[in-house]
């Protein structure tokens, strides 16, 4: 069910874009049980100018090499549950591809389960 | 009202484009109620690594042609309106382009009629 | 917390860009009370066919030089303050940039506080 929209650098290289999803799609699985087959990503690439990110908040300062991944998915899931995919998401990002985990920035849109078609026009997880 | 955000294949060819943009709206109009120029709509090519999606779930097969359909729209759609826009949407996109019904992923995220502006400022849904 | 996607025509001059990217984020900081650094942004680029915007709706008439704005951000908001925000930032953008006010379109989706992470797998929000 998640939808995930990742931006992220033009001249990122293919390996990294893989290392990303793979690293994201892990993350949900193992925080909040998303099954492994239920993966749908859409990945943008973004010029230096179309990826706008404050050089520092909340105390976290940010270079150049910014990752931004927006996640719809299902409401319902714990505040600890959230914390973790936070965690688990962005070390193995900056542990597999060039990303630091600095730089990993995270957004949740919940969204109810009615609301998705997986294929053939159904609404699967309302029948 | 709806801003609808399609990502679909860079060698998608202009007609599909223009089939996929038409067919979407149609079944907006015909199940949602949504008015012929209510239109916006982005429309997002992607390199094949860059739209990633499962080979199956939820007993639905997925080929390499798939488009993702999101859609913000108004809350307050029932549930048996859904399902006829899914239908409709993954019938009028399979019927008038190369993308099998299988492939078009629909999500619906809900937000409320004061958090829009068609131009020049104004909150016309709220004034 | 706002993470701000905008979408403009790829012959948008780089001067546009920022004109744009500038007024967005100085409208949300005087209507939503964003602070300075609060600062996320991803700017994609389309083609003529992949903006699509009708001619008219709701007495404003739209010209081929769209930019749509969608604001993902904190619920709560007062109605004045987000008609305040439409207003400063369609005149804003009309005053920087080559995009006139009637051709703003702003959406806003709202996600409670603890839906984010500003880096380092942090729920910065609620901890």
């Amino acid at each position: 069910m998640p939808l995930v929209r990742i931006s992220l650098p033009q001249n990122t290289p293919s390996a990294d874009i893989s290392a990303v999803s793979d690293a994201v799609h892990h993350a949900l699985m193992e925080t909040f049980n998303v099954p492994e087959l239920d993966r749908f990503q859409v990945i943008h690439r973004h010029s230096p100018e179309e990826l706008v990110c404050t050089h520092e908040y909340l105390g976290v300062s940010h270079g150049g090499h910014v990752v931004f991944v927006q996640v719809t998915c299902a409401p319902g899931r714990s505040l600890e549950m959230k914390k973790a995919l936070y965690a688990k998401m962005a070390l193995d990002i900056s542990q597999a591809s060039a990303f630091p985990a600095e730089d990993v920035i995270i957004n949740l849109v919940e969204t109810s389960r009615e609301n998705w078609s997986f294929g053939l026009g159904i609404a699967q997880y309302s029948q």
